[in-house]
């Protein structure tokens, strides 16, 4: 799709007519959507709607859609975000010690399975410094000590405004990042390494051992200030059996671990994950 | 969902304000939709559509629903079909000597997972007789042997007729239905023990275990003239291991076999499947 | 397999010679092994084993084959079980409202996936009567209040005794068994609505739709005093979506407790379940 | 386990005391078996075990193990290999262009998940000679054409030869390899991208597209004389729906193909398949 599109991401309560009038805001413009998904939430009393048209042929100036569409969107009481496809979205990677997701991460890069930039690493190790220079990306080693943890976001903050960051991925990051950052920088998708919420906190791959199950799971979630508990944006699962040790579930967990937080990241940068509560609607 | 709906399944040409003009019709004579998604797929320029609203409230009576959405229908080069939630369709059960299947579409039926009434059970067995009788449904024995089955599938047709069925359900009929029988009733779910397009015909889990796969499957597909070739509706597998006999290939694949077929009756009964081509689109 | 055979399940510190040795006790006594298989935990520097021979040929009467083994069995100070094929199990299950778990067993039984006897279902409430009549199951209600809880379990372990029950299913049994009961007759199996140890207790598919999971599972164990905390068998997952409502998921997860049910009744049935602290070793 | 072992795959016509011959030959020369496991395919009347044990302590020296057990498997009719854990197998990749299989098999090299080297990288194209520079491997470019293939077949071969390669990876490399070479050097392990014996030969997703179904899959098997037939070692799937283009199909099963891939490669290096007949065990 090298055609520029524009996308609506939209949250409203329920009311009879929204899918003509949003249709029709598109229609009468001159808009040729290429996607549309809606869902009801009857429980919660909402609308939500993922809405992709072409920007060729659109008589109406990106910078007019936004405030022509709240004219519609006001009276609706709608929530809603705009982005732009060839607007190319920029990611920071923050690593511990691990290097999978990393790896994983820039080989889809490479492949084209991300539309988006990676200029900028940060890791509280220096363990995978070489991967950085490897691929030509910045690596910030921000050493982090009980002491220096609030002096050290500032200037993680910093470092993300430098490097005019829109999404952090915490590629096995494995750190708490505090209530007061995420409030200030909220786009951050975490990868847990256990089916949520089994095992939150540390050491799952030990706990599920201990527990003895027959699956283990990888969660990839939004940050949120609750550990563990943010919005999910995709799950999966590996079975495993009473011969798998602590180190098979670490090894196949990887696995889970490397595909789950692509996909959640490859949503996200297509504008396919609608936040309402602490759940998500990923359109497909 | 109590309250009675009507649902448009729609196929047409890709082309600008398809969105806008379906959801202006329904919205312009008073209609909240409940559900609505769409597919275009690119490749051979279609636009597929499901879209689902209240009937209460709605200032269309019923028999001029369909007359109006044709007016708008024609000019789109639209093909269309209307369906009504209180319409309860009635299921025909086409057996041989296996009963899982007929087993548990019977208990889905009972645990109102199906919206459908199940008045007759054909088989050219008599072995399942006696479920039919412990659940009040009627059982029609009709034999087959090489000469009689040109005669036969008259018969079947007429019983079709006779108990209004709108759809039949081969639920292991380990029998070939004629292209002309289908091409008379075409509203025909056969669930096939393999994971197709792997092992069609016959003894797909005897050759399963003789190729050594480590994985099964099974899916429920249109039945079309063409063996096994008509569009799949649902599929899934189930992993084995060299421990597996054939025997326990057809265990394991009667639980899959039940599944995939109980998902696709579901889908069917719902209107949530589009047949294009050899494809389906199943809305969610 | 007609021809009767003799199962060991037998863990063991790990020592040198541990195959060699009872191999040797079957071989030299002339018997054929049909299957073996053995785990080694060196966490825990434990052997577990599952061997299972024909009696045909074997030069031990019966009586005789529990006695000789414990003389090899004494001094690696390992524990042991036997078991002979043609002892058929007997089975109680256990129900409250829902049936598709009832359902499901009483079918593989009469398909013969299980080899054992159910002439026995307890319910606290009367609505799966006709279930157990129409298949010519005994079916005792016993209604349970605040107040007569243990004065319940008494005649309950009365029933279990003059049925002369092996095994009790709790298949979808929406109570709370005490843990005096459970001392008293341990072989329970429990089926628990989620992916354990994800929402133990009441409500799980509430909690998962509350929670945007997006996977949702179903775990068979055996009871134990601590709720939902006993040696998991088997566990299964399926995958959901934000358009899956409560219903759904409960509707979803039917299909998950039948199979996994079913499958852990069937390993223990087959003598191919160990348990070990708090884990299994589950023989294929 | 970093204390050397020795392991003996076997297979023989299944006859009674095969598995305490075995274990006493290990036993009576002081071994301490770690890993024991047998199958036998009663319909192939075939017994077919691995068995594992510590070197330390194991009274014969290594050069004597094969002689001394051949001496028990003769009578028995075993075929039988030994392999020595510290003995590192010495891998040859091949690939064509695409480059997932390469990074994911070299990455899961540096993480130990493999025990072996990666002298050498062979190619058709020039490509991916990058990444071979990036990890420091061999990168031979044998470029091919109608005519000049059993020509470079005897280069391929003598490349073998000269870096005393043990397995060959097939990872994306989009071509035929001889009947010849195969019985030249038969240790090939192949990923095929479908489900076989579903799409056997070219374009397998764009076929899996055009068939309409519902899950997609990958193969790794053993290559031999005739196409996509040999014995299959690991198999995948994932689900798939009417939204994804052949070249979503590409790239989740570039997902897929990693995983299969790399699953199957492990097993071998670990000698956990044993091939027979047109089938395999992995023994877990």
């Amino acid at each position: 799709m090298t055609n520029p599109t524009a996308t609506l991401l939209i949250s409203c309560p329920d009311q009879r007519g929204l899918v003509a009038k949003i249709a029709n805001f598109i229609y009468s413009n001159g808009g040729n959507i290429i996607h549309a998904d809606q869902h009801t939430d009857f429980g919660a009393g909402l609308f939500l709607t993922r809405i992709e048209w072409l920007l060729a042929g659109f008589n109406l100036p990106r910078d007019l859609i936004g405030p022509a569409f709240n004219a519609i969107a006001q009276p609706l009481g709608a929530k809603w975000e705009l982005h732009f496809s060839d607007t190319i979205p920029r990611i920071a990677i923050w690593v511990s010690r691990q290097d999978h997701c990393l790896f994983d991460l820039i080989w889809r890069h490479r492949a084209k399975e991300f539309i988006a930039e990676i200029p900028l690493i940060i890791s509280n190790h220096t363990g995978l410094k070489p991967i950085a220079e490897q691929f030509g990306i910045d690596y910030h080693h921000i050493p982090l000590t009980k002491d220096n943890k609030a002096e050290q976001e500032i200037y993680q903050l910093e470092l993300l405004r430098r490097y005019n960051i829109d999404l952090v991925v915490l590629a096995k990051y494995m750190q708490i990042v505090s209530e007061d950052f995420i409030s200030k920088f909220p786009q951050i998708i975490n990868i847990h390494h256990s089916f949520l919420p089994a095992f939150i906190g540390a050491n799952p791959y030990h706990r599920a051992f201990e527990r003895g199950v027959k699956i283990i799971g990888a969660t990839a979630h939004y940050a949120t200030a609750d550990l563990d508990a943010g919005p999910i944006i995709e799950q999966d699962v590996v079975r495993v059996s009473h011969r798998d040790t602590v180190e098979d579930l670490i090894r196949k967990g990887k696995d889970l671990e490397r595909v789950v937080l692509a996909r959640a990241v490859r949503s996200h940068l297509q504008n396919r994950v609608l936040v309402y509560g602490n759940r998500t609607v990923v359109f497909e």
